[in-house]
């Protein structure tokens, strides 16, 4: 039993679920928890190259090669930030974990959710999320957040299909994992946030003490 | 059934076994074979990426995330070099494949056997070498070899114990594999090649005709 917690964002591509963690962070900041924000890929010096490498327009690399790339930077990032830091204490709020793989990789590019989780296996052995919280906004709304944030300026309709399947990927698998929550996202920041703290709350309630 | 072959070299280092690769090249060329040889890590684009990071002494990187990083690197190899190759009936050298991952990470690293088998039984299912030739010599003399190609100058006791451990992996390993030869390389160049030229014809020999 390690003595922090490990709360993982999940979601898809602009449903806020990085502003959200950031107002977590602060939230659990000002009532005087030890946070840890981090993210996957690239929360290690190694998982930054990696970062680099699955980002990098010039290459068009097949499904299974990026899981094995994530795996490989989730492996650093386990043993070198989230289990030290767990062991520590600490709050650790983690942008993106195995959920993430699972959509993007297993469903979205084919690669296959049964693959994705064998290979993903070793790290549900050494750790697991305290709370996983998916945050999902319907994929018309959530494109137009990316464009109005200068993220992305070229839309086709191979973008909104693609949209599509992430979004229904993330509130499927939602389902198939204990303490996970999925949080539509259509209201404004702080009714969201509302929404998230109470799910934080309750994890923190769950527990007399720790 | 692919059209070509597929020849795997393994091996500790300073065994030759690239050498010999190399030998066999020729000797198959001349003999008018369409011959290819490629390597791991590294035979591909993504694959010199990650090569590079491999190799990059800043980093220390765990041994899972090693074996995870060659996986990523085999998968775009098998599917865009060793694949294509094989259906054009090519007969390909690669120099290293599964078996290094077996000794080097699941051996040497700690990382497991099982572990490393089960992450790549997925290229097992695609493609099966028709032939393994690994070519083992006694650490002592592989690193006097090493040396004297100027490829390492610092020797120390852990150095011997890892290569003592690497040499006795491949000759391990090599008992458990069908289509697996295990040659001792202590002879000249020209004796060693007389023993893998007659793995190689017996290859041949063993099909009427392809």
């Amino acid at each position: 039993m390690r003595k922090g917690k490990l709360i993982v964002f999940e979601g898809n591509d602009g449903s806020g679920k990085t502003t959200q963690l950031f107002k977590v962070e602060k939230y659990l900041k000002d009532k005087g928890y030890k946070v840890l924000t981090t993210r996957e890929p690239g929360g290690t010096e190694v998982g930054y190259r990696i970062r680099k490498l699955l980002l990098d327009p010039q290459y068009k690399m097949d499904g299974l090669t990026e899981a094995l790339l994530l795996a490989a930077d989730r492996n650093e990032h386990v043993k070198n930030v989230l289990i030290p830091a767990l062991d520590e204490g600490y709050i650790v709020l983690c942008d993106r974990y195995i959920l993430s793989s699972i959509v993007y990789q297993g469903i979205v590019r084919g690669v296959g959710v049964e693959n994705i989780l064998r290979l993903n296996s070793i790290f549900e052995d050494k750790i697991k999320p305290d709370l996983y919280i998916v945050l999902t906004l319907e994929p018309e709304i959530a494109i137009q957040r990316i464009q109005m944030a200068g993220k992305n300026n070229r839309l086709d309709l191979e973008d909104l299909e693609f949209h599509r399947r992430v979004y229904s990927g993330f509130k499927e698998v939602s389902k198939w994992f204990e303490r996970c929550v999925n949080i539509e996202a259509q209201g404004s920041e702080k009714e969201v946030f509302e929404k998230v703290c109470r799910e934080i709350e309750g994890l923190f309630e769950s527990k007399e003490k720790w």
